[in-house]
């Protein structure tokens, strides 16, 4: 897919709930002043892309263009951009836009902003020759960052980065729920902030790699006795699993002042006994994705200790073949799209 | 009730769960080095008290002599009490011990601390002539307070002051749902905070006094209608109550990174749906009263803002009746007993 010269833009897209992606055509209109042309060499594969592709947050207009875990080099810039360059390496995550104006913004927390504007949801995403987005959600990636293992860092890395940056310290004890695409890199960044790691996952032959990617501790996610034994272990555990576990015994298992952070919403409500909260000062607390001064921030660690994700890249032709494997979790940890 | 001198204190105890208090004798043996004898003046009823002698949490033990928010003077001390001298006037709250040794303790985070001791559970509390206790935790008051409305500071005014204390900034705004003694302790912290104050109760005749209080704004705590038009609007709401009421709606009143705290346990556990702390970075937390450093700067700030509670005062001997009009919730919004 190059069709840089021509107005139109070339992607694959689903035509209705849960059916397979097919090319399709699209004309970006008017650059706006503010907006940068990406010409896409790289796009990650979240869960949140089948989400939108079944319409499971009702939310889904067709055709859908999925894709925000984008990667490429700006191929053209609105008037008013100044901080990107022709040429330069970008990458783009799951927030394309917000007001700029609100508090939330001008404090760089403009994953905060009521006025968000997502990458994929209701406009065109990654799984694309190229995308026009606001330049200021577009962010220079460090030299020290392969493409394909940056492409992720933008929605899986930053959801996992935020809650780390914001509640733990160095000498942290951190709790990852769930090895997968978010969890491996929570496991890394905690790491790398010099935590003591534990990972928790229900796929038992999952103990070997969550250690060689950095945990010191791997305990079974439902085995009941081994949750309890945890004692009040941690300052902050972060779930990244949608199904609901045993949470009493989660929150139990945070030190006092312990935070339990969830960066994916359950399928279910949470319930918990507020006795628990109470006993040790504890919090339960959400955290979306994260605002630019977050992201520079992230981008900048991660080159500094060589953290990306661990990926299997796939031509981007292939993109139907890597959406059923991950429907299968049939993925260590994360596929990334290459533009053929 | 004045038996200083010999070594037996005169106390009003429950003999059985539910039962009235009737008077009793106890020796409190040796005094320990660290340990101070406080007489009481006065001592305030909190619901807590009706909860030990219910054995609503199956951990009573009798005969029972409750009451932890403990004023008086300082009769005795161990030989390694040195911030104290005899006559001071102090108070005595919910925790009269701490291992003084674990990293909590060393914070000043006593109330965090895994060996606490609390003033009126398995030991005598201050419905009694004179009290025996860690002398670490008898605080001095300040002359500006008397002792009727300081009394009640040490459990229900240290319980609210934390987390107005943690989260809380002047500009806040603060929800506080509940109106009692612990509530509208809330609303005066908050008040000489600076924040804009809002108070929620299910009594709409409540809504002169909340504003008398200093409420700026009153809000029925099960109108759905008027919930919902709180759109995101409060930094912290505190929720002093123990019934369920619908938290989805207070979760969705809380502006991004708004904090939810809990300063009593709910009789059913809470359920909520975890998209609701992902959208807007919130938090619910649990805050069990307060540690020394807090409950010292407590003290100066309620005497510098002449803040104390809203008081009845009875005789010790009316305690029963106090204890039954209490039950009624025919008080506003405190009963101190003041030593016959």
């Amino acid at each position: 897919m190059t069709n840089l010269d021509s107005s139109s833009i070339d992607a694959y897209a689903a035509k209705e709930a849960g059916s397979a992606l097919t090319p399709i055509a699209y004309s970006p209109g008017v650059l706006g002043p503010n907006d940068v042309e990406v010409e896409i060499s790289h796009c990650g594969i979240c869960h949140s892309d089948l989400h939108l592709i079944d319409n499971d947050w009702r939310t889904s207009q067709y055709p859908l263009i999925p894709g925000h875990e984008v990667v490429g080099t700006v191929a053209r810039k609105g008037d008013l951009v100044s901080h990107l360059q022709l040429g330069d390496r970008v990458g783009v995550g799951w927030q394309c836009g917000s007001c700029h104006a609100c508090e939330w913004c001008e404090r760089g927390d403009e994953n905060l902003c009521s006025n968000s504007v997502e990458t994929c949801v209701g406009r065109p995403g990654g799984f694309a020759s190229r995308i026009r987005i606001d330049g200021r959600f577009a962010f220079g990636i460090p030299d020290g960052l392969s493409s394909e293992v940056a492409a992720p860092l933008f929605c899986a890395g930053i959801t996992v980065y935020s809650p780390i940056r914001q509640h733990a310290r160095p000498q942290s004890r951190v709790g990852v729920i769930g090895i997968g695409g978010l969890g491996h890199l929570a496991i890394r960044f905690a790491r790398a902030f010099g935590c003591e790691v534990t990972a928790f996952s229900s796929t038992p032959d999952k103990e070997n790699e969550a250690l060689a990617l950095g945990a010191d501790h791997f305990v079974s996610s439902v085995d009941d006795a081994a949750l309890r034994a945890q004692g009040e272990s941690f300052d902050l555990i972060i779930s990244t699993v949608n199904r609901s576990l045993d949470w009493k015994r989660y929150v139990t298992a945070l030190r006092p002042d312990g935070v339990l952070s969830f960066v994916g919403a359950l399928d279910e409500p949470l319930t918990i006994p507020t006795g628990l909260l109470l006993s040790g000062r504890r919090s339960i607390s959400g955290s979306p994705i994260g605002g630019r001064v977050a992201i520079r921030e992230m981008l900048d660690f991660a080159a500094r200790h060589q953290i990306g994700a661990q990926v299997e890249v796939l031509p981007m032709s292939k993109v139907n073949t890597a959406l059923d494997r991950l429907r299968r979790n049939e993925v260590r940890y994360r596929f990334v799209l290459e533009n053929d």
